[in-house]
């Protein structure tokens, strides 16, 4: 298989028991993974860039979170229109967007 | 905040609707997080190891899946029976588990 140059984990508060709730959720996450991969395919990054969705990463007063693998780099409190930033600066430019990184 | 040396990340075919159905929640994806976390609690390695589900990789004829970043490792077909070997091998020891290893 043909690995993603970068994972993007976008926390949308799925619980293993099916129900669909939490911080994240509440924030606007789907719209999140929407925004992401609208922009993945308008930058012509499919190949390069995975999106997933995820349960509770366990900083939720950080919500909504985003996570960047391989680099482990941590977003925190994004919303829809952070998408675009992360997408063109870190997937297309190879940096990390610093005003939203949880050091 | 103290990020995790690995992020293992396990299907359990959480939609962002809201609904849990696919291929790896079918194969019993959730006793694979409770395995997970039963193991990394008993090998002391919870400062060390984060377990998070996922939605769909999109690679379901090889679920279920697990990956462990940074590495980028993808395994394939997991069961439950296998989680030790994973938390031995790959989070004890540092070795791929080669027989799972998506390629």
């Amino acid at each position: 298989m043909r690995k993603p140059k970068y994972h993007v984990f976008v926390c949308t508060s799925s619980r293993i028991n099916g129900q669909q709730k939490g911080y994240c959720f509440s924030k606007d996450a789907v719209s999140i993974i929407q925004r992401f991969m609208e922009e993945i395919e308008a930058n012509e990054l499919t190949d390069e860039v995975m999106v997933t969705n995820t349960g509770c990463f366990g900083i939720c007063s950080s919500g909504p979170v985003v996570v960047v693998y391989p680099e482990g780099v941590w977003y925190k409190e994004v919303t829809p229109d952070d998408v675009s930033e992360i997408v063109e600066l870190h997937f297309i430019n190879g940096k990390k967007v610093e005003r939203l990184e949880i050091k």
